[in-house]
């Protein structure tokens, strides 16, 4: 007979964590450096701090507790998250900072610099989605490590090979991170998904404590778009489109549930993840959403696609493909994040005289979009099959979604 | 026998919902322009930036879990408002651009229109309170369409009749929210009010869910007091005369709670609608209130007056009106808000030298009140009204409250 | 028998809430100014709001909400957090301009005289997680006074004798009230501590709530230890630092707290109060922290030290010394508030060239420890005493740790 306790962590999570902190101390013992050389932009910090901190409410609390609806894995959803958050926010530091250090032999720490790591971080988050309840922490701790390498390379080939903007490139966080998921879901699969997970439920508690994860990413997603965009009247377009196109994607988004559902009612996680479709559409596109229309319309799109592929593409995946997408990450970040895409194609050659100069684009772009597919297709694949590996002792199906599993409630009462 | 299920939504929310917000959209179209054209003020973005999120929050988090409290009702409590909030926004942004449509063809959306909309959307999610659990998102929708109609046309009297300065009359939404809701919750009064709807209670879960809201509010209130006031150094002084009368209010409500209970115990949603109070009477009387004293003195009776409201006044209001005021709108916003209107004409009288110019004021003044009052009454019944139609599918008296109505929960399993 | 209901306050709390709050108003009409002279200064509110807004959340929702993991004190937990939070508050603003009132007799308020304020009911706050539980609010409203005032004489003791620099005196705050509720929690101990209340247990849902808290504490931090630093270019640092030992602390915590479980497992209530031990570290050596290394080795080091602390001396300290400290502020601000001690102490000398300079900073900088040391000590005795006295009706044992006691649940059911 099976074991009736998940395998123990102790010997597994607890080097690993600490050999990684270890370790990224005195990488910043060797390279990191606080101090802020350009005295101009001194001021940049009032600016700048408002918006870093809603990027850390979003990538901590919203991420957090959106992953708490399952009905006994709450403290392992935000919890875990917090962990692998910070995990990826620290290895993003040192990874995008190899550039610099390769010149200058330092690695600046500012406020943009964590941003800049933070949403790296948040592409491992939305990985993460798609395994949740079905890995354990030290699963978890691997795949963000290298999700974050992957992305951080994905970045690099981007700006170096094509000459994408940073903005633009990193906003892929959405399809690469969606995609990567997909396929850790894929190969990670459990013979338990299709029936469904014995504790794989939600109720009215867990679902509320979801609902002010969501409340919280759709409120800070216009600084979410906003907070790597450079010229102060490009932002405050970014922050006007996204809000718009939030606004239209949830509207659009609460109609499509109605319709969709036989009797005629809402379903609370699907609206979770379908009203925040809009954010992440204008977010791969903001660079060349002007009008608000243009933006209201990317959110009415993005909405439909993503409450199509909760509805209809995530039970297919899981029947066909044996692919079984936890928090649907496809339909709410990879869907979207593709229609951004399309949507930054066609407004850019709309707004270009030239044909010649609008075929480069295009090629460029689609270009863009088949390195980031291929890279986070292989490297999911990749990570996959390593943290398949039965050493890293992953729980039985029927610790699948239980806190109990990684969690001491010692009769659920603590003596102090 | 009455029907088992309340009556599906599918035929008249998602209609409703689609076609508004294609029409929203194709407003925008022709009307919408997000260029910022007075570069020198291109600064201000970053100033106020934190306090449009703070709003947001309030707006979306705040009263959205502030109506999470009946036991059974959280995903309709904050999704709902959620909803309409945006609706609500989307349809101020339009109505609040109409006077410069006319003059330009042209409604610039940036940060400070986008605030003000949710100030009038604010002021439906107030009226809204009243009627909670009674009433379907159908129903919600058109009441804040109209709501917001209304509100928009008092301001746009009070602005071109009365030349009331755009902050002063946009804080009205008080009490035009609360009179608006008591019409409302009046009309569309049930006969199981009295005895008090089978699900119409709380538990300790579901009312921490509904401190939380109480709790935002009452910390993000002084942004939503300071953020449509032009001048910093007012601006700053309306941030911490809000800041203190919040205080003392809350202060004062806890001891007015112990002391009007017969067992000296508190009443959790009793103190989550009074620690409120200060913030809508400083709110109303923003523009005068200059010494610290004043605002604190003008906290600590409006926390009087709410408790008084929500003990003795409510009940009266039920068994003599048959007036259920689910949210009490009426002693958290309306009362403060007609106190904090009568400290505003006694300071600014103070404050005159003059005894002709005094005179003139309060009358003045007395007709702001008055056009507000009785427009918002007679909106308040003709929407009552139209949403009493029962072509827009009310729920039965069983369903009042009740998640389950309008939300689906496969014996609260998800497969997904 | 003894009595089945726990004593009503109403004849103590509702008396004391009203004296104090009509005092502070009649104080405030004679003393407070809202007025800023100082013209140059005026954009500074633009700058400070957002870290005003974030100390504001940290103190009501962040210290409110970790309070509400005993399954059946959320109410209590958040709501006696918040009342005794704005009674500190405002008196701390009345303490902390006795000195511009004793030249001036103006007591200015603005934006960081309220932040400044704050800070000092931040250390109330602190104090009173160790008798959480086990007092009444009269007892939890004494202690707050009593612990700000002696909290603003330890500043005033090391600014005018020592010439301590404010951000560095009031940092001191963490020890100043982990000392001074330990105190309190000897004193004030019960006999049932040893085996536990019966309601001292926390579930999964209580504990969620508990960590919503414990994500706002842990993500808004660096404005809580950067909020009154003057300079620009320090207060970046003091963010980046705050961050990185932010980061490093929570993960070094999950590490060991997984080490140090028998079955591999994280305990909830540890996790949450020793992922924040970086937090503290930092804030107390804010001034001379400068590489982020140092600040990720402070924050290392204080996950152990917090960690130790709440595995091993919490248990010690109730068995030995019979001082059940509910909260475990000892672990969470104590220590590591005297690690950060210490860690200004090393650095300052390192950063010395000069022998006798160094030594001279020792004795000065160890004199500022025993001075707080001693007084939070004898403060926090003499605090006990008083509030011992049975005429402030602390509850029986059976109620502690109860909402039932203060709270109004006419069987759950509210009519309204």
């Amino acid at each position: 007979m099976a074991p009736q306790y998940a395998p123990s962590l102790r010997s597994r999570l607890a080097p690993l964590l600490l050999i990684l902190q270890t370790g990224f101390i005195i990488i910043a013992a060797l390279c990191f450096e606080n101090k802020e050389t350009n005295k101009p932009d001194r001021k940049s910090f009032f600016h700048f701090y408002p918006e870093f901190q809603d990027v850390n409410v979003m990538m901590i609390l919203g991420f957090g507790f959106l992953c708490t609806f399952p009905v006994r894995y709450g403290f392992s959803g935000s919890g875990f998250n917090l962990l692998v958050a910070i995990i990826a926010t620290q290895w993003a530091l040192i990874l995008n900072g190899l550039d610099s250090w390769y010149n200058t032999k330092i690695i600046r720490i500012d406020l943009k610099s964590i941003v800049k790591a933070e949403l790296c971080a948040v592409s491992a988050l939305i990985s993460i989605g798609s395994v949740l309840g079905k890995t354990n922490p030290v699963q978890l701790t691997l795949i963000a490590l290298l999700e974050v390498t992957g992305f951080a390379l994905n970045e690099w080939l981007l700006q170096t090979l094509l000459k994408v903007q940073p903005p633009n490139s990193i906003m892929l966080l959405h399809v690469f991170g969606a995609l990567f998921g997909l396929m850790l879901t894929w190969i990670l699969y459990r013979d338990g998904s299709k029936q469904g997970f014995e504790k794989e439920t939600f109720d009215k508690k867990s679902g509320l404590f979801s609902m002010l994860g969501a409340v919280f990413l759709w409120m800070f997603w216009p600084s979410f778009n906003s907070v790597l965009v450079g010229d102060d009247q490009t932002r405050l377009e970014a922050v006007c489109s996204t809000y718009l196109s939030l606004a239209v994607s949830a509207v659009t988004a609460a109609a499509l549930a109605v319709l969709s559902s036989p009797r005629g009612k809402f379903n609370p996680i699907q609206m979770q993840s379908c009203i925040l479709a809009g954010g992440a559409a204008v977010g791969v596109s903001v660079s060349v959403v002007q009008q608000p229309w243009e933006a209201m319309a990317l959110g009415f799109t993005a909405a439909i696609l993503s409450t199509l592929g909760y509805r209809y593409l995530k039970t297919h995946l899981l029947i066909a493909f044996e692919c079984h997408d936890t928090c649907s990450v496809l339909s709410t970040h990879g869907l979207p994040g593709l229609l951004g895409w399309l949507a930054q194609l066609v407004l850019q050659i709309k707004y270009c005289d030239d044909h010649t100069v609008a075929v480069r684009f295009a090629v460029f772009h689609i270009c863009t979009l088949f390195i980031t597919v291929s890279l986070s297709l292989s490297m999911g694949i990749i990570t996959a099959f390593l943290v398949k590996w039965t050493f890293w002792r992953p729980q039985q199906n029927k610790k699948c979604f239980d806190d109990q599993a990684f969690w001491e409630f010692p009769n659920l009462v603590v003596r102090k």
